[in-house]
């Protein structure tokens, strides 16, 4: 942190540092935003649409780590993780809600710029930011947002709707979040006590940027309703392809066959994988923070979603009797199990 | 914490937490509950309405120290108090969100103890609880709730409406919640060190009451729809009677006369502020999280507000460029300030 020109947050009082952070928000960008910041509620209109909401709590020290997360990019991605939870239902985020925990060592500038990057997630995912709370914190940053979107009624996807023979699809590729959590990590053990220490992210800069600034598939949101393709179950990838696949069958009651050929996975984790002598398709099935867009389609939806770029079909569902398998290159059968995160254990 | 037959949080892992947790909410207590806990967002189904969304986040060590708050009181404030930003929209409070950042020294059964407290304020509110995020923290307990509710459209009440000539009216009595923790304080430093240590609250339980179990004030926006009272402002009292009655003021272009004699303040305020040696009426324009509704209604509505339980004519809305003015008893006018709460200085 730069030592000049930094405001105290003291200085301006938890309404002037609102006032501060909020006077930048601009116009709404959705009609339903009826009433933002400022008042003692948010106030939505929603008409005929059925509302979702969706909360993310992220603490530092436990989900982001200051030493290589840029304020910005921390900003961005609380942001872009929420709506991914809106988008896993089928629905268009309108609205965030962002409660801040601060603590002393911040300045005025520094939680501004973790704004700018919420403000950038907000304006290019189309979501008003409508309130929240600030408070001071004695244990490091604390960020919980919450999303609030809608659905046309009859529209959202639940985990529960897979059906026997549906297709098994997944947008983007897979765990390249978690080796670029691992190259961050790895360059700051190397870095740690030296002065003006530069990383080394050459030729893996996608695994760096999956981790700090990871997008929601609205895309693919989008394109399946251009097509007319109803999933019957939807999930977003943030705790690993397995974990997710795991509710979604344990809700629907039906089990599934993912082929391991079939997994989407960039180059560069491949070699990243390779370079920390870790099996791939674990990185792969357990990174988790990919935040893409795991579903089923009925069998008739196949020709579809084979066009849809970005999509891939990975497997499909069966009865819940023959249990959750992975087949193999070789053609062996693998139990599917959830390693996936998790910060309680 | 007693070290018996607890269960570590480690022991279940998240999905286990969150199913224990949640496994007692029972059927939904509203018809616009589509899908509670259990996918990647809670649904609403809203029709006519204007959905409301209020967010807190409360951290161990600024908002609450578990010293002499006990964790199922700690659960019910923290929904009752979000609860209460909804109602002081007009609105009426539908459902909640919880996320919780749980550090190791917490067992299975203390977050049990906390959310048994939660869901006792969404029976008593006619709330459900439907989502939230559960996470480990390195940090103390961070709880972070965000409450949904819906109000008639053309029904919601502001901040900023409230006119030249309105009176100013506020439910129930101030200062008591402040007094309350300056007493939980004393005790605490009394008792501190030594073994069996029973604090000492007789004559002053309201005290303790209104700091660890306030309530929202759902019986005064019911009232006041079935008197066809609309007010033209409203806010509630969290931060204290000044800053809010300001909050009013300046959101609404007016100034204000508030009359010293007419501030509700209960006896044993009086008594324990007398005892620490504080000014009363000090303790009741500043004191916070007293919950209560502050409102203003145009002139013709005295006799319907004079004649409601629990409601108090505290002054009246002048133009603004009259300032903001306390009449003292003896008819002196001080300058009204707001210094409130402010966990920033």
């Amino acid at each position: 942190m730069e030592p000049a020109k930094l405001t105290e947050i003291s200085s301006l009082g938890e309404f002037g540092l609102i006032d501060r952070l909020t006077k930048n928000l601009g116009p709404s960008l959705n009609n339903s935003t009826l009433k933002g910041v400022g008042d003692d509620c948010a106030v939505m209109r929603y008409k005929d649409t059925d509302v979702l909401v969706s909360t993310d709590l992220l603490l530092e020290g436990v989900h982001f780590d200051l030493t290589y997360v840029p304020l910005k990019h921390l900003g961005y991605k609380a942001i872009v993780v929420n709506l991914s939870d809106i988008y896993a239902m089928n629905g268009r985020p309108r609205q965030v809600t962002v409660s801040l925990g601060i603590s002393a060592r911040f300045a005025v500038e520094h939680i501004e710029t973790l704004y700018e990057g919420m403000r950038l997630a907000c304006q290019i995912y189309g979501v008003d930011l409508v309130g929240g709370d600030t408070t001071a914190s004695k244990q490091g940053l604390v960020i919980s947002v919450t999303a609030i979107g809608d659905v046309e009624p009859g529209k959202e996807v639940y985990r529960s709707g897979a059906k026997d023979t549906d297709l098994i699809c997944v947008s983007g590729d897979l765990g390249a979040a978690y080796m670029g959590l691992q190259l961050l990590e790895r360059e700051k053990n190397v870095g740690a006590g030296q002065k003006n220490f530069t990383p080394d992210f050459a030729g893996k800069e996608y695994l760096v940027e999956r981790q700090l600034k990871p997008e929601a598939r609205k895309d693919i949101i989008e394109a399946l309703a251009t097509k007319g393709v109803l999933p019957t179950s939807m999930i977003d990838v943030s705790d690993g392809l397995s974990s997710e696949l795991l509710h979604i069958c344990h809700d629907s009651h039906v089990g599934c066959r993912v082929y391991e050929d079939r997994i989407p996975i960039d180059y560069q984790t491949a070699v990243m994988a390779e370079e920390i002598g870790m099996n791939l398709v674990t990185a792969a099935l357990n990174g988790g923070e990919d935040y893409e867009l795991l579903f089923t389609v009925p069998l008739h939806d196949h020709e579809a979603v084979s066009k849809m770029e970005g999509v891939k079909i990975i497997g499909h569902i069966t009865k819940e009797d023959l249990g959750y398998r992975l087949i193999t290159r070789d053609g062996n059968e693998m139990p599917l199990k959830a390693q996936g995160w998790n910060h309680l254990q």
